[in-house]
């Protein structure tokens, strides 16, 4: 490609809406412009983004015997109906009608329609697994569309679907598709890591989530350095810290502690660690019976300990939902304000749930019920009764013991880009998807679906890969894979012809090279393509090739290397792939 | 790719809404599954096709300089308000709201996003011109979606616009599309024509369509064997058939033509040909004036001709439209029934306008504006007053002088799949899109806008290319290009190894092939792949073997040829690009 016949759109502002990285830098490159909150229109330069994410994900996806197909970005509501999801589904599903008053969806997601397709299709086990994909158009109508790409309304998904026998091939399914993903993001250059995740309202058994590492992460991910071991903040287990309770060496005493109503406030003001303390948290939890009022309980968490509120949701008896208690509820079940309500001298109806650390703790500070006063030298069984129930009720903390047996946990941030769930009959029993087994019984198809985000990956790469002077694009994803900039391309014909015989070399490589014959000056050129990260750049100038070199530079590099003109070619594909040593 | 592990979904039964052959042979060769009414999925077999129908347009709309983006799909409703679209758009356009109730469109085609873009983006005439594309899921809520993917409501279509400083460029733009147009269908290996077209509400100076060929086609396209010249029934210009008017011989008289209200009725019972007649029609046309009554005209053609709407409308005064008159208007202007009114002895407040050859005709028919009445022997000047205009009012038929000079048209039927348009400044002026030419000053940029129908041309392609037995693909669009049939692929080893080997050497030559390991008996893999349409077929079995022989057949062949097995590789290839001689 010729920079004068492409269209270039860097610009010097960010848009005053753009919060990260990613946002301001894909508008400054001119790779995305915004149509509409969360609808943006991929520009020439971001759309070749887009074809290389999309090339490598179907040649890995047709690799593990996937087929693509197309589902249609408006569907019918009586499909989502059968599933119930017309229902369930929030707002973010954007419902439509046509001009007969038929009421349609903009597809979020096709697990309806592929269910429909295969209850219509496979009608015997010869013809399973069957694995089907498509990279389509969704949209999700997000309250609050933000981050560019990476929260949008309208984006790129590749969503697949696999179909099983039975639970045994629709785990081999699922291996096949965790291996496929391995292989996409490790080709498109990118750190990243599977970690299991959880499996929330799609249910199911596994599923793992593939998240590009990123400071700017929004999901925090709990790994073990030494081993494979990687989760979701939201499942991953937290041991107890404290293997066997102590014995109490102190008494129980009311201690006054004024306004102290936060655990660094009480900790400070009794001069313990925060370790000492019990935090509790009064939750309202949704009754099984509908109209009657919610039960409240108390969740205990050591005072340097967060709850994890997906581990809490799990709970026995919290399968209906849960909030925290509002004041009046606070006040009507412990006779107090929040901030000071702890365990100790309780009415048996107010359910006690202990996290793991929490349940062999010793001569503990909880609150006493009562405004400013705490209780110091607490201990279970002897001041109150022991815990309705001990649970994992944390988020895991940096350094916590790893679950899988050696080791210390490490948290790093990361943003979701790929998912894979194990299904099971959800959808299948749903729109009663069956097929004749092998005794022509009808039985219901396990499946699985697999998501990733195609254009929330530019996103999450540009989040992983940018400095402050734009841009640094991995090798693979990168719109153009070297950039050669002619200095002085108006003026002198002996750059002219070095330059474009460079950039015919390169094509004739199969190297996707952009030639910047705008005869702009340097500076102009360098910002440009430093901006839109592009990985090589060549610089070729009258000066340099009067002594016959030329300027080659990564985009990482500080300082570019000069080379003899005559190793053009050789050295800049060398400089694209280093050769492994 | 290996049948067994591919999808394939033949069906015999066609559903019972397909009224065209592609609609049929599409769902039957299990190509598309229809979601709703105009809407479908893809399967694997029909996404193979539109993908290679994306490649070859991609390719050429590259070669041809246009730059590929991606713009939404939800668009919101303010652009098509400046556009004037949201008002001037009938229920086609699928208006929405999003969880805000803002109002958004799902796009029918992007000229409002395209001319944002370009306003935003093209600053100074040294950016032009520039032509952005992009290949894109389209809506359009049809009244009554029909024939498969001919007509559906969701379809892909590829739309480029170019803009340019002037309109000499843009003419230039303009050739250039039509130029890649041209070669796409021409890769296709399709049989079209190039048709010049009405502008229509578009607007614009010109217009062409390119027309696949087919009998089933819905429009009608009239060209001159001899020469270049192809217009669409529309646009293409009717001769004045008549060059001097005759000397009256006959005198005026009335003569009584009982219940005889149609033309064909009146010509039999007077024993004359329907070339001796004039037809009146009376329409009402909408007035200047908002809420004025609309005036009533006559339009006069011969006999065995028939009106052309768009000429029609395109009369002097006819701008704000026109339809049929009633029959109370008919009553109130003419005083008398349709059937039997004329342009005899008119009130002078009824305009007469007169097709081209009934300008000249001399002794004719007309009706007596008097129930079961014609007049016959009337002349213009002696017995009614010359018309009031001679236009161009009827549509071409079989057989008329060639508008270019030489020869006589023919009329053939087509379907559409692309459409270029000189724009002009429509969508440019309503959206202010300007840029700064040489000398500073702000001009409006020229437009043009060019479209194919993608998922469109894989229906058109079907009716062109067909027989009882299935679709005929031309090789370029084919889901495969070869089909390997093993017979007894369960048994025989060396059947096995016979074509495996081919198999394989065909993927190594780059050719697109299927080998049908399924097992299944000759009769069912011939009848699936006869249906499905590949191009070539090779059939290897364990008698042939054993005389070293397997046989090779192309779709459209009677019979298949016996080959030596040796040959197997060179004749396949032959067969599928035989050499030109």
């Amino acid at each position: 490609m010729r920079a004068s016949q492409f269209h270039i759109g860097t610009l010097k502002e960010a848009p005053s809406d753009a919060e990260i990285p990613s946002h301001r830098l894909m508008t400054r490159a001119g790779m995305i412009r915004k149509l509409a909150g969360g609808i943006y229109s991929y520009m020439p330069l971001g759309l070749r983004v887009i074809r290389k994410v999309e090339a490598i994900i179907r040649e890995e996806m047709n690799r593990a015997g996937a087929l693509e197909l197309l589902m249609p970005m408006v569907q019918p509501a009586e499909l989502w109906m059968e599933s119930g999801r017309w229902e369930q589904y929030g707002p973010e599903l954007l419902r439509l009608k046509d001009r007969h008053q038929r009421d349609f969806v903009l597809q979020p997601t096709s697990e309806e329609v592929i269910t429909d397709i295969a209850r219509n299709e496979i009608h015997s086990w010869r013809q399973l697994p069957k694995n089907f994909y498509h990279i389509q158009t969704k949209f999700r109508d997000e309250r609050r569309p933000r981050f560019g790409v990476m929260r949008g309304r309208e984006f790129t998904m590749k969503d697949a679907y696999s179909f099983d026998r039975d639970e045994a091939g629709a785990q081999k399914s699922y291996d096949a598709m965790y291996a496929a993903y391995m292989r996409i993001f490790a080709r498109m250059g990118l750190e990243f890591r599977a970690v299991a995740a959880d499996t929330g309202s799609i249910g199911g058994t596994r599923s793992h989530e593939f998240q590009v590492i990123a400071d700017t992460g929004e999901d925090l991910i709990v790994y073990n350095p030494a081993t494979q071991y990687a989760a979701n903040m939201e499942l991953a287990e937290a041991p107890g810290l404290i293997a066997e309770r102590a014995a109490p060496a102190e008494t129980l005493r009311k201690v006054a502690t004024p306004g102290a109503a936060r655990c660094e406030d009480v900790a400070a003001l009794l001069g313990v660690p925060a370790s000492k303390l019990v935090k509790t948290l009064a939750v309202a939890v949704e009754p099984e019976q509908a109209g009657a009022a919610p039960a409240v309980c108390l969740l205990l968490l050591r005072g340097d300990h967060e709850l994890n509120e997906i581990k809490a949701g799990k709970l026995p008896g919290f399968e209906r939902g849960f909030r925290f208690a509002s004041d009046q509820e606070v006040a009507e079940h412990l006779g107090c304000q929040p901030g000071f309500i702890g365990p100790v001298g309780l009415a048996r109806t107010v359910r006690v749930i202990a996290d793991r650390t929490v349940a062999n703790m010793s001569d503990f500070v909880c609150g006493a019920n009562q405004a400013d006063h705490h209780y110091a030298g607490a201990n279970w069984a002897r001041d109150l009764p022991e815990p309705d129930l001990v649970a994992d009720l944390r988020n895991v903390v940096d350094g916590d013991p790893a679950p899988d047996g050696s080791g210390r946990l490490a948290i790093q941030r990361g943003i979701e880009v790929g998912h894979v769930f194990f299904l099971g009959t959800k959808y299948s029993a749903a729109l009663k998807a069956t097929y004749l087994d092998e005794t022509g019984k009808p039985a219901l198809m396990q499946m699985g679906c697999y998501g990733i985000g195609v254009t929330r990956l530019l996103g999450a790469a540009i989040e992983q890969n940018h400095d402050a002077r734009g841009i640094v694009w991995p090798r693979a994803l990168a719109p153009f894979e070297v950039v050669i900039c002619p200095v002085g391309w108006g003026k002198s014909e002996a750059v002219r012809e070095a330059a474009s015989k460079l950039y015919e070399d390169l094509l004739a490589q199969g190297v996707d090279a952009i030639l910047d014959d705008r005869d702009e000056r340097p500076g102009v050129m360098f910002a440009d393509w430093e901006l839109i990260g592009v990985p090589v750049r060549v610089t070729i100038g009258d000066r340099g090739l009067k002594e016959g070199q030329i300027e080659l530079q990564g985009r990482r590099d500080a300082a570019a290397e000069k080379i003899d003109v005559a190793e053009a070619l050789p050295r800049t594909l060398e400089k694209l792939s280093p050769p492994t040593r």
